[in-house]
């Protein structure tokens, strides 16, 4: 039996988790008190009004999930749609198959628009299909593909939905922290995101927001909202000033969420964008020396996420494993269509420094030469 | 803003979570690794080889759910349920009624049997509802109700509803680590529990375990589990040998697990059932003398939650905040027909100790006289 203070560190430049400050850390450790603790609530009180700052927004239903990415998601999801409703879910990876999936078990009749991996989609073509599908009850896209490394343009993408009548829900899991995210000027409806992204906080929690409108509809409901766990109706009523008991919170990752939140604001969001976007331009130059492409498009690549052609002639999973167990160095392999032929490279928070890139970058010469 | 670093601890012993030993605060805050880690993937390993210790089981689905409890319920009820099903569950709490709710939003056909809180079921009327409801996929109950502190004859009601050629599930999120649940001998097809009671772990997970009968009832599904999150056919894939990515794993709050489980297995379960016996024998006595009656029958009280009716005369929500405020004791107050008028203490896990009911008792005498 493993034991787990012997647990070696990594340098974490996977797909997620990142590496987590050890003032996260200690937060975490503190000592659990109750969830209806006055201690406790303001905790919570101070994290929703850091997730809206984050999130950049004033919605008032902001808050985390008791679960991880996967649950905000279909938290976002099984609150906005229900059976009878239409909803078109952009896929161009991953992720975006996986909301197509998580809509179709709602009973709602899901359709698709996809673009081959990697690549974008145009407000031209969204605009095309809500007025193939209408009417829509929601538009869902995921900002950040984890899958292939590229950023879908959300502001053009809004534009389209919303003139069409429907609800934008955009996945925020990989960019929240690391890019970009206006809710509130981007007129995104419904927003979720991971905290062991470009948060740098350990996995378990999903911070979500809705707006004003995706909050009437959730209150026109025709049903109850089909997962009692994540229903916002009743979340919401422990989040805001009843304090109704729902489901007991997980006291110590909130403590550390708080703590991850403090820290990006303490930076700045700006400051921290422009810190993936210095640590993804030096990895990308290094990259590109060793021969090592990115998979995307140059002009839609995510700093965050490098999903990068695996060099030729070796096997990409022999080369992630040496870096794991000879440079503590973890990357991601490719999924889906991507298996087996590419790399998965993370600068997402704690890890986006010139010191992860620097390390990864002189691992890989030793390795692939 | 609140500071995490300084929350002050609290003497944990109202429904949950109870006080968390540092041992396993230290290993949730060892540095995060990734999910695909050989390390972790280690972690997971033993935490299931000793939930089945803890379970008492060898059911080979035996896993940590990434929510709490409230998760767990969920699912067990969405795995084994769809619409067309018809679904006995026992309500005598607060948690029966969330249960009986939960399997609503499935489809499914709900019916309840009911008896007033605090009070217990007999075989003979689980049998007698099971005769007039069959063909039933599914009896559910709730093994430890944490809001009336009564324990129901769950080997009784097993024999009743196999003989009706049911399934059985069993919450055991109170019960697990502080009295017998025998998953095999008692022949439950699905029992989930919570991390943060008598396990003593922070909130966030919760262990779930289903028998053959169960796995079968699910591969025989006629519809996708309504939740992605939650469906076992989908997290089996990554807790089992495959080890497909499904969701990112709470990664800090399974090694908090791991570290949990091996404390409880380190003392022995017969032992530390008999450790929460016996404190909630003292804390009986110590009460009576003050004139503070259990509610539920003698018969059935549960050694780890104790409800009791609020002395006379006294505001019972005035007395829990002296506690919380002057003495740094947390206790609970009544859920649902006993608002207002009980408190629920809670001998949980690290809080199952002399030192813990020497130190209500004192205080309570304090305020109370």
């Amino acid at each position: 039996m493993i034991d787990v203070a012997n647990i070696q560190p990594r340098m974490l430049m996977g797909p997620g988790p990142s590496d987590v400050n050890p003032r996260v850390l200690a937060a975490m450790a503190r000592p659990t008190v109750g969830h209806l603790d006055p201690q406790f609530l303001e905790v919570l009180n101070d994290t929703r009004d850091m997730l809206r700052m984050v999130f950049r927004t004033e919605n008032e239903l902001t808050l985390a999930v008791s679960g991880t990415g996967s649950a905000g998601m279909e938290t976002c999801v099984v609150n906005l749609v229900e059976p009878g409703d239409r909803v078109l879910v952009c896929v161009a990876g991953v992720f975006g198959t996986r909301m197509a999936e998580v809509a179709r078990r709602t009973g709602a009749e899901v359709v698709t628009i996809e673009r081959p991996w990697g690549q974008v989609f145009t407000a031209e073509e969204i605009a095309a299909a809500c007025e193939q599908h209408k009417p829509l009850k929601l538009v869902g896209i995921v900002h950040a593909e984890t899958s292939t490394g590229a950023a879908q343009p959300i502001p053009a993408v809004s534009e389209a939905v919303h003139a069409a009548g429907a609800l934008l829900l955009v996945d925020a899991v990989t960019s929240l922290g690391g890019m970009e995210v206006s809710v509130d000027d981007w007129r995104i409806d419904a927003c979720y995101s991971g905290t062991q992204k470009c948060l740098s906080c350990p996995p378990g929690l999903s911070p979500v927001t809705f707006s004003a409108a995706a909050e009437q509809a959730i209150a026109a409901r025709r049903t109850p909202v089909q997962s009692w766990y994540l229903d916002m109706t009743l979340v919401r009523k422990y989040w805001g000033s009843e304090r109704l008991y729902h489901h007991t919170a997980p006291v110590n990752m909130n403590y550390a969420l708080h703590e991850a939140l403090r820290m990006v604001l303490e930076e700045g969001l700006e400051a921290r964008w422009r810190r993936h976007t210095a640590a993804h331009e030096a990895l990308k130059t290094g990259l590109e020396r060793m021969g090592v492409r990115h998979l995307a498009a140059p002009e839609h690549l995510l700093p965050m996420l490098n999903a990068v052609a695996a060099a030729d002639g070796v096997d990409e999973a022999v080369v992630r494993k040496r870096l794991l167990d000879e440079y503590g160095i973890e990357i991601g392999g490719g999924l889906g269509a991507f298996k087996g032929k590419a790399w998965r490279i993370g600068l997402m928070g704690e890890s986006a420094t010139m010191r992860h890139v620097e390390a990864l970058l002189s691992a890989l010469r030793e390795i692939l030469t």
